[in-house]
């Protein structure tokens, strides 16, 4: 492909919103144009990288078994109503109507498309179990789209979605997903950080993040260097940096040697930080004490005290509003995602003034887990091992001191409620945890029987009784892997492409094209292409600098450059794009050694091993 | 592939609302879903077939130079509304707001997003000539979805835009596309009309639709046996079918030997069959004459008789609102659609009573070309061979007798506006033609300076004067050409796939999935894998009778039984799905027999000889 003719429209300036590197080198580079926020136009070069990105993709999921179908991109709201995400999405589903008025929406993901095509032809336990997955068009209003194709409103994405008759089953699905994210991911040159997600309203079990580490990520990820542990910050847990860690059964932790718990006045003081201020005393010596409003708890309150309402029928049985007291470690912050999952609630906040009024018994700033009564109590372990410590004293203007766990109040519930930070401890080898930001690429997820309960899907078993499915949901996003390619791969002149999603494998640069120099680019470009090798051939009127300038900023892996000098000597000038280096080739070997390099390189990346 | 793993959901009943053949086909195979009215999803086997026609597509579109990019398929509103569109689109055009009330659409087709591309980055006449194209999802709102994929809502279409400087290179661009659409279906097998199409309201000259003969087809085409000439009835011509063609020249007919011109009295005789009653005569010796209203004229009216109004500077000169009347032998019929296309026009329809009353002085039913005034008159040829007809008077209850052209009226223009039909002349070699219903699979126009003008698109010319690009566009509509692929190659067992095209090469039944014979059918389908041909392989526990039942039904090309019996001798049965006769291969020769049929037929499909 002569260059002339390949319309790439490289750029010497960076576009005003591009803030990202990966932004700014795919328009540079003429691989992208932005049509509007948010929506981007990829140009011949663009399009070459995706799609191979897209075939990399493919070729991992058919390895698995997983078989591509094509569903619309426009579903009815019907469907979404089925599940109940018609409701439930928010915003960002673009929900539009026809001309006589019905509801669809631009699919976001795609669980209601694919559960009602699998109801309508699953009969039988013999069909499972089933792995069925696309590679389409995925909008999502988004607020604030930014960072080029990172975030953009219409993007391309592969989601796969299994069915299985069990859990085992289920497990061997989602095992051999990761394992195909993992190759995918690989061949792309990607290093990638698999993290313990939360999983989020989709409810469900066994969840995993594929991140990449970014300085604009969505995600906090908290790492250990020395034994690998990565969670996602909304799921982190951490060893507890007391000396040791005590029972957590109530009343074992006996405060041998505390004096006894004695009431303190503290006139307008309310804040942890007014607190130590006026006790001159740390945050970690105080016991803090939440009070949240649960939504749609479903975890089993039959032991709960006080609770203020029965569940209700109609939403499956769970609690539609419950008020829960929460008591962590006074420094420490409570992860409201995991109390969130600890509930099986589908959101959780903090209560109002009033409500804090009605259940402590005091304004805003005195509660406290000594006598808290007719309201279910969660402490995090932080707290269990705190056998001296402040509390909240339930009326105006009053605190404890000399407050300890087991002896003067016990909780309902004890579990991990705490937000981890940088220099907490791997909870499995104890190392300090350091934090980075990173940007989710993958995510594979057991789904369990939400949809296939919520749609109705069934199948009869060997004994002939119907049985419901459970599933599991798989995404790739195709323009955000493209884009940390290059952010992964690139320096201060432009993109570095791995082998096996450049857009092109080599470009040949003829110094001047005419004359023998044009002849022997114009064979050395034929006997590449004949090889299999993909090949641009630079014979543009222009500078000598100005193309390798441009060869360098679109990243082409191998360079060739033709000029009269070393055409005499029968030999041509070859750099690898990630290398400093160039070495002379003689011409008529030159296809070949390419070819080699090229399919050596895309045999490193394609490896299975790991 | 185990069928048994590749969800291939065959039914042996015949869907409803399923009316062609390859509607029920690609339910009956498994290959397609119905989702909603006009929204289908594409399963493995369907997927497979669709993907091969896409990658024919963009072979021959790669083979001539044109580049693949890839717009978003929601677009801004803006862009329609700078073209126009927005307005003058209609109904099926899907129009959507986003949460802050923006307005997009979801792309019908995208000569908007390709021209807005281009302006941004065309400067000067070295980057032309250019041609881009896309293979991506559309969506139309149609009021009245049906017969499948052949006409859905959302549907992908391979559309394609090309930019040049002048009239020569556009026709180039215009006959590259054409050749390349030829290879294309001819390597799946089509047998297409290539038609002379009208170019609609796109407004252009120059435009070719590529049909298939379909019994549903949305399309009349005229075509002769004799000289191979084909066109749509909305632009078809035909030679005159009175002996001698008279000159059309104003006045040259001398009717020598015509009684002079005659009133006759016909008391409430309006229609031509009331006439034909009334005066013993056929429809074939009348004159009939219509008064039509056309909107926003173009063509040049400075000659014309009473031209009511201005041409309007705001659009472009057209003239918003212009009266003709039109005359035309009394057995035939005007084809407005050639009307239209002769005004240049953005529409024609016949005149209400009261301009009727108006411009003829005289009541519907009574309008005639003697002595009609104020008015431009225009004939078709038809009535110029006419030296002795009858025709309306101007006045209530009158007509004439003996009219001849020339001698006693004349027209402001002559053009060919008659509706031609079966048993017309060619107009090439006056064989007859005879008529088929068709179906568009392609599409190639030229478009001119349309949406150049409309958006502002310019370029410098060798001497730095600033120039707008004249543009062609192209289109293929992928899921219609699969489906009538299968319209062409299907009997009434099922789908008979061209191996082009064919989701597998081959399917492997074995009798019984055990033992020998299991061992036997698993080593050829390895085999045949090793040598690149796509093997399904029935393992499923039916009896033969189904397992056949369902290869027919879903059409692959080829299929080899493995049993017992032909095992003992070391041999298995070949037979080609659109043969009758198998015949039987040496086991151990099997694998390699195939290899070579299937790349032969391959061969013989993708040669470039037509």
């Amino acid at each position: 492909m002569k260059v002339s003719q390949a319309f790439i429209p490289t750029l010497r300036e960076v576009p005003a919103d591009a803030v990202i590197t990966s932004h700014r080198l795919m328009f540079r580079a003429g691989m992208l144009r932005k049509l509007s926020n948010g929506l981007f136009a990829y140009l011949p070069l663009g399009l070459r990288s995706f799609r191979k990105v897209e075939q990399i993709i493919r070729e991992e999921m058919n390895g698995i078994g997983s078989l591509e179908i094509k569903p619309t991109v426009v579903v009815p709201g019907e469907l979404w109503k089925e599940s109940g995400r018609w409701d439930a999405y928010g915003e960002a589903l673009m929900r539009i109507k026809n001309r006589v008025d019905a509801d669809f929406v631009l699919s976001p993901t795609a669980e209601e498309a694919f559960t009602s095509l699998v109801r309508d032809e699953l009969s039988s336990y013999r069909q499972l179990p089933l792995s069925l997955y696309q590679i389409n068009t995925k909008y999502r209003d988004e607020i604030r789209p930014r960072y080029g194709v990172m975030r953009g409103r219409e993007f391309v994405m592969k989601d796969a979605y299994s069915f299985h008759a069990d859990e085992a089953s289920l497990d061997e699905g989602y095992q051999a997903m990761g394992r195909a994210y993992r190759r995918i991911f690989k061949r792309c040159a990607l290093t990638v950080i698999p993290v313990q997600a939360d999983s989020g309203a989709m409810g469900g079990s066994g969840s995993e993040e594929i991140m990449v580490e970014s300085e604009i990520g969505d995600n906090t990820l908290l790492l250990c260097k020395s034994c690998g542990y990565a969670a996602n910050v909304e799921k982190a847990g951490c060893k507890s940096d007391y000396k040791a860690q005590l029972s957590i059964e109530a009343g074992t932790a006996v405060a041998q040697g505390t004096p006894a718990l004695e009431k303190i006045d503290t006139p307008n003081v309310k804040t942890i930080e007014e607190l130590c201020a006026f006790l001159k005393t740390e945050a970690k010596n105080f016991i803090k004490t939440l009070i949240y409003k649960a939504q749609n708890v479903e975890l089993d309150l039959s032991s709960a005290p006080g609770i203020q309402r029965k569940p209700d029928a109609q939403e499956g049985q769970a609690y539609p509003e419950v008020f829960f007291a929460v008591a962590i470690r006074g420094d420490l912050d409570v992860n409201e995602t995991k109390l969130t999952a600890f509930l099986k609630a589908s959101g959780v906040e903090l209560a109002g003034e009033a409500d804090i009024q009605r259940l402590t018994g005091a304004p805003v700033g005195f509660a406290g887990p000594v006598g808290l009564k007719g309201i279910p109590l969660i402490v995090d372990p932080s707290v269990t091992v705190i056998n001296d410590g402040i509390c909240g004293g339930l009326a105006k203007d009053l605190h404890y001191k000399h407050a300890a766990w087991g002896r003067d109040f016990e909780a309902w519930n004890v579990t991990d409620l705490r937000t981890v930070k940088a220099g907490d401890l791997c909870p499995h080898c104890a190392e300090e945890l350091y934090e980075k930001k990173g940007n989710e690429l993958g995510h594979i997820f057991k789904l369990g029987d939400k949809y296939s309960v919520a749609m109705n899907v069934s199948y009869l078993d060997e004994k002939g009784k119907s049985c419901i499915p459970i599933m599991g949901c798989y995404g790739i996003g195709v323009d955000r892997t493209l884009a940390s390619i290059i952010e992964e791969h690139h320096d201060e002149d432009g993109i570095i492409w791995p082998m096996s999603v450049a857009p092109y494998h080599i470009i040949i640069i003829p110094i001047k094209y005419e004359a023998a120099v044009k002849e022997a680019a114009d064979s050395l470009a034929l006997a590449l292409e004949k090889l299999g090798v993909e090949c641009l051939l630079d014979d543009r009127e222009e500078r000598p600098g100005v193309k390798f300038k441009d060869a360098d900023l679109i990243g082409i892996p191998l360079r060739i450059v033709v000029g009269d000098k070393n055409l005499a000597a029968a030999k041509v000038e070859l750099k690898a794009r990630k290398e400093k280096e160039s070495r002379l080739l003689d011409l008529d070997k030159a296809a070949e050694e390419v070819s080699r390099i090229v399919r050596e390189e895309l045999a490193v990346l394609n490896s299975s091993e790991k």
